[in-house]
């Protein structure tokens, strides 16, 4: 019935096997043989798959009342106010709609209006939702599809262990930065103009990248000791996009935001979020200024979105905020993510194919490489390292360029035993399948990726 | 609260004096003092307000699964084939997503996809939805925002009541249908080639249009005796897309879906839907056939919606068709929307403001004109009346470019008392607002447009 109802674009995990997940709670998934599945990347399901609390409050609203925000409601004001408290004092007017995909389609809009430019910064690989607009601004899809818009320009992903600046640069933030004021000047000399530098916070597909502390600030202000003020993105008059939608809501562990750890110094111009917002109803949200909230009222139009702030989903959006503070679960993303990338850090100096582990909080990458020197993706490995720990009743996927990025972004209780059963089972596949060669002592790479060479 | 945090470009009904609606049933809304309202504007409460067996489902399976549609699931496949049983057969294949407007953008890529053509026709006043690609494809957004695309291309408004093929031509849909063929006539000289022909099956913002039967075919189907096969939408490459968002799921009455009132050797190529499927919920879908969607798959590229046919929102979805079912309430819009229908007929016989009234269903519009001979809109009096009905609680209001077309699109629960009564109150409005100047024997316009003249 999925392959003849259901668009085939519409992809399935572990195609070739796919599971049929009929009950889940917490981080665990249940097949329809009572198997259970340690989930390690639904980010959407923030506060653990159907969380009694985030029921309970939208049962209770469905049952009271849920029409359209043209009437006055105290759910979406509550919740914008709570949302607020969470966010630099400036990021103070919200726009409630159903999907992160949505969200970056208004922050767009926003920013043109504002702005009144035309063209968009992205980072490269970076993708920031399915819609028109937005494939034409994600270098991931556009790529395989129609090709670049002459009005998007992408910039190198700040990406310190495989992109143009490495670990080793004196200063990676500085040179990134430096790369977006050249783009910048490029734009200029066409006679164009930046309305926004979109850029995931720690982008995801990208491969679980963790900007270098600095660069946002960097590309976002006037850094006037370096270069004219003129050639940074606001003082182009374009506006900095902080794509919160995968890391939003206490994932990084020490912060709310992703983009607080960049530094109390920088703050966007505009914050998109969405997945975790709803654990798993469409729920998601714009954040702005009042300048550029302004600017998109005088056009004099109306923005009216049919689903988007209305009560249930507001219920649901400040039952997930409750949760979040009650169960402490930005503090179990700190301690948990971190006791995880110790126990991939241990994994990486016996298993030379670990090339790189990093992340903030529970938004966690490990970098399977050939070879540690070229760092050559592994992909081939990613792809049945995460076979094999499905077999383990483990889901978990890859993202990144070379598909050889094995990501962890699980719902946020995860705890410190998930996190040493993922790692216990990915020691016990890395060693089996290493080759019998070893090098310095360690693991070399197996998998059936270049083993031995 | 509202004002400082939500964006202003979100308006509110009433804007001068808005209502806090804090709960509902059916189709009746209450506000902070329990004062009852009658609802006559909600079709995306579809089934009525807080549906006990919509609650219930949706509480259910919140309970025990949410998660996405990458992972095998029962609701998502039975709610397709659901959908598939009340489509033409051809329309087989399925996608879901959160709102009528990423509906329209997909639709608008897979018409591209299939075709390989970019350019657009879209109606007069037509409105698609609110993101990017659908504002350039909504004249009502458009005019009063950046200007039209090149890509796209405005045919009129078959409206015989105001457009230029009225009720007195001999045959509207064929003309209306040849100014489309002019029109692609005029694109192709211009070298552009069209993806889509993009339509409401009942233009709603457009002012409540009832398209003449007949039309949709000439325009999608080759109409060999009259034109070269080439000129029409279908020859040209391009598609029929029929904007269903408002009008499907039984609200015509006769027929389940809007574009059914054409007749039975129609069908559209694709079909989009929205507001009315999840009573509330945001769920949205795409339907068409598999030739476009196979097109869509061969570009190689995943579509990924996060929330878009998870196991609740189609465990909504299939619950609102099993109201819908059991409460036979597509028979209670053919039975009440006539009858409502009748009994405003039988105000245009007695208050010469009345200029029109058509509709098919609970899908009425009531248009109000200051003189029936030049027809001209009765702006002025139609927001008065919307005023003065919301002070007899019954929320009500206006569409069309002479904002002047009092709208009814009420839960399908709305019922013969009902009508009876918003009949009675706008009765006693425009007698009470008339002038005392009678027009042969019939009261003539009041409510502040052009008394008398």
């Amino acid at each position: 019935m999925r392959k003849k109802l259901i668009g085939q674009s519409c992809r399935l995990f572990f195609s070739e096997d796919p599971v049929k997940i009929v009950r889940a709670r917490g981080q665990y998934l249940y097949d329809e043989n009572g198997t259970r599945y340690l989930d390690c990347i639904s980010n959407v399901q923030h506060v653990g798959h159907c969380h009694p609390a985030v029921t309970k409050a939208a049962a209770a609203q469905m049952e009271l009342l849920n029409t359209n925000s043209r009437f006055l409601h105290d759910n979406i004001v509550h919740y914008a106010d709570r949302l607020s408290a969470s966010l630099p004092d400036k990021l103070c007017v919200f726009y409630f709609v159903n999907s992160g995909s949505e969200a970056n389609d208004l922050a767009l809009r926003l920013a043109r209006q504002y702005s009144q430019h035309e063209d968009v910064i992205v980072l490269e690989h970076a993708y920031h939702g399915h819609l028109t607009s937005l494939i034409d601004i994600s270098p991931y899809k556009f790529r395989k599809l129609g090709g670049q818009k002459e009005w998007v320009h992408v910039a190198p992903l700040p990406d310190t262990y495989r992109g143009r600046y490495q670990e080793d640069h004196v200063d990676p933030a500085q040179g990134y930065a430096d790369t977006v004021k050249d783009l910048i000047e490029e734009v200029h000399k066409k006679g164009r103009k930046i309305s926004a530098f979109f850029a995931e916070s720690l982008p995801s597909v990208g491969g679980q990248i963790i900007l270098p502390s600095g660069y946002c600030q960097k590309v976002a202000e006037c850094c006037q000791s370096l270069t004219p003020a003129k050639l940074y993105v606001h003082a182009a008059g374009g506006v900095f996009v902080a794509d919160e939608v995968q890391t939003g809501f206490g994932r990084v562990g020490s912060h709310f935001w992703g983009f607080q750890l960049q530094g109390e110094d920088f703050c966007p111009d505009i914050v998109t979020m969405g997945k975790p917002m709803g654990n798993g109803h469409p729920l998601a949200c714009v954040a702005t200024t009042q300048e550029i909230a302004g600017a998109f009222t005088a056009n004099g139009v109306e923005y009216f979105n049919t689903f988007g702030g209305n009560p249930v989903s507001c219920a649901i959006g400040l039952a997930v905020l409750d949760v979040l503070e009650e169960e402490n679960l930005q503090g179990n993303a700190y301690k948990v993510g971190g006791y995880l990338k110790d126990l991939l850090r241990g994994l990486k100096a016996k298993h030379a194919i670990i090339g790189d582990v990093r992340g903030a909080g529970l938004f966690v990458g490990m970098e399977l490489v050939t070879d540690r020197k070229e760092r050559t993706p592994a992909t081939e490995a990613a792809a049945e390292l995460v076979r094999r720990l499905k077999n383990e009743q483990i889901c978990i996927s890859t993202d990144g360029p070379g598909e050889n990025v094995v990501k962890f972004k699980p719902p946020m209780c995860f705890s410190a035993a998930d996190a040493e059963l993922v790692a216990e089972k990915i020691d016990h596949i890395l060693t089996e399948t290493s080759c019998p060669r070893q090098l310095n002592g360690m693991q070399t790479p197996g998998l059936g990726d270049n083993c031995c060479s």
